[in-house]
């Protein structure tokens, strides 16, 4: 998976972006008392991220988790674009996804983008994104993903899974509404153009997989949402559900305004980031505090734009109310973004300890991920002629 | 495979075409004594598709004979995009390569491109093309091709194959070129525009299952030649030898001026017909006569123009002495068409008995022919991380 560049890409540059009006722009719902109550329902307590609306957005939740209450078969689906390590922006979904779950004993479906992500690479072989594929999935081992239930689709290699469905929605789906949809141009290649069909394939493969009707549910920061526009477009005609999805804000770098990328490492943690490195990392980034502590002291912080802040409010602070706490104290000039950043570090470091060790752990086990070694190819099921 | 619209098909309305001027446009080269002597060196004989030209132009055809001749690894490779059931017209490469790998022991891959014609299709089911893939491997097993040494991909089940080389292709080429090439527009669906990545990934196939440089002859009609163009552009940059071609022309069909075509069933005899049924359609046949016998005894008759007489020439007179004979006892006038017509029905009728005996036969061993029944796929080959 990979931020694509559609008409309209403010996340490109903005993580403090105007997400109501993206809502707006994209045709998603907000996510209301409604559907966080129906989520409560069934796990019984509510993830950090919902309680704080990190997952804001969605399509058809409600009716997902109807569908779970009256016993059809349910499946979560997320993924990865590994173009290398993977960071903290990256896993937040992965936490989310984890928690649900945990919470409601489903498969979760996950596309290591390989194929796309050499296509859209300027300078990486093919060789390099397919080992990432593999480093990433320790990190989701790592995250403590049930194997069991955690299915990977590498695409390079796990392509006969997909293919069979990727046909049908080819045919579908003309140029013209991929250069609509996707921004392409005439000098686009040939393997972005086509490589839409796999990421909604996916979508539609539990229910292939099963044989019966599986309702997808899809977990993912809302700059995917053009292939699922596609894919809930074409799933009647094709006789798959509609997937549904929630859309998750994108966690911001340490800098000032942009989302953790990749392209930008200083600003980024990585998994694999030295936890030495990682403290130094928070310690130089940018916060939402006046130029000197006096200042500080007198005028207060801004926690709405300070990405330290944020990383509290995403990952690391679990408490409501000590997050609460620490908001106001920014706020009224009582903590010092010094302070607040040690703290930060500290917390980073240690979560980097324990995710290192699980991670060269899961080097062991890698293979109970794939999903290759758990199900045979879809056409083994077909009837063929 | 199937007959592309590339700028200029002239094939799409006429076999009679002007060969030498495709040979040109195409920027391929004539078939010379060359060629044809380097080609008897080996194969001790010459068959008559080569003797009479029907096999008429090619790229580098001596220097893949140089190849086989110093000992390095060579192979064939064909296809057929399984629209329907097979008729005279696709087996007509297939009776040649046959020859070829009877004579020089090479491994053929045959690509039956499921995928391709499904896209292409208006009207027919992907599931109803699949199945005619399986019929169509039943024709090659009635030609007699060895399945030890026909390996067939059928692409929408056999794509792990060749996706990880399909990759490689689709990131050389931009959408400009496809347009070029094939004449694609922007409402052609992105199936198409992604398929010949696949018609070329068989080219390199071999070099990635051998693992090492394979010498890959192409026996198919000129149509075919626009894949074969990017494939050879495209193989140094990708570490394989150019695949080479050698071209033949198409067999008409048994009215005026076309190709043998699936579009005309009334004109084409296919190897599932009923003898008898094809008997008919040769009797109702287009000639190159007069319209009355009276006329035909004093002018004579046009055998140049004549899709009966070509049907002789192309496969069902071996002798070239006879075919000679045949040729002047009409042009003076001395054989009429109906006793012309009666002796090919006869001869048409008798192949295909015992084609379509063979052809019943070979459903006990159709799975020999199936590549996946024999090689594990390519990823379990390459070094990963």
């Amino acid at each position: 998976m990979i931020s694509q560049e559609p008409q309209i890409t403010p996340w490109e540059a903005e993580a403090f972006v105007d997400y109501e009006k993206l809502i707006r722009i994209f045709g998603a719902k907000p996510l209301t008392d409604n559907e966080i109550e129906l989520l409560r329902k069934v796990t019984g307590e509510l993830h950090l991220m919902i309680r704080r609306r990190i997952f804001y957005s969605h399509r058809d939740l409600d009716k997902w988790i109807e569908a779970y209450i009256s016993g059809r078969r349910c499946a979560l689906y997320t993924g990865r674009g590994p173009s290398g390590h993977t960071h903290l922006g990256h896993i937040l979904p992965w936490i989310f996804t984890k928690w649900l779950q945990d919470k409601l004993g489903v498969d979760l479906f996950f596309q290591m983008t390989d194929d796309e992500k050499f296509w859209h690479s300027e300078e990486k072989s093919y060789e390099e994104i397919n080992a990432y594929a593999y480093e990433n999935i320790l990190d989701l081992a790592a995250l403590g993903l049930d194997p069991r239930k955690t299915h990977v689709i590498i695409d390079s290699e796990d392509i006969a899974f997909l293919y069979p469905i990727a046909i049908k929605i080819a045919k579908k789906i003309t140029l013209s509404t991929q250069k609509a949809t996707f921004g392409f141009t005439d000098s686009t290649n040939i393997g972005m153009i086509f490589y839409p069909t796999l990421q909604i394939a996916v979508a539609y493969f539990p229910t292939e997989l099963y044989g019966e009707p599986t309702e997808v549910l899809i977990p993912a920061g809302i700059d995917q949402d053009p292939y699922w526009r596609i894919a809930r477009d074409l799933a009647p005609s094709l006789g798959y559900p509609k997937p549904t999805q929630i859309h998750c804000k994108l966690l911001p770098g340490l800098d000032i305004g942009g989302k953790m990328s990749a392209s930008k490492p200083e600003t980024a943690i990585y998994t694999t980031d030295p936890p030495e490195i990682a403290k130094q990392k928070v310690m130089k980034g940018y916060t939402g505090g006046q130029p000197t502590a006096e200042l500080q002291k007198k005028l207060g912080g801004n926690p709405d734009i300070c990405p330290i802040y944020k990383m509290y409010e995403m990952i690391f602070e679990e408490d409501d109310k000590k997050l609460n706490e620490r908001y106001y104290a920014c706020k009224t000039g009582k903590l010092l973004c010094g302070e607040c950043k040690a703290e930060l570090a500290e917390r980073v470091a240690q979560f980097l300890k324990q995710h290192q060790q699980k991670r060269e752990k899961a080097r062991d086990y890698i293979e109970k991920y794939l999903i290759r070694t758990k199900f045979e190819e879809p056409r083994k099921y077909r009837t063929k002629r």
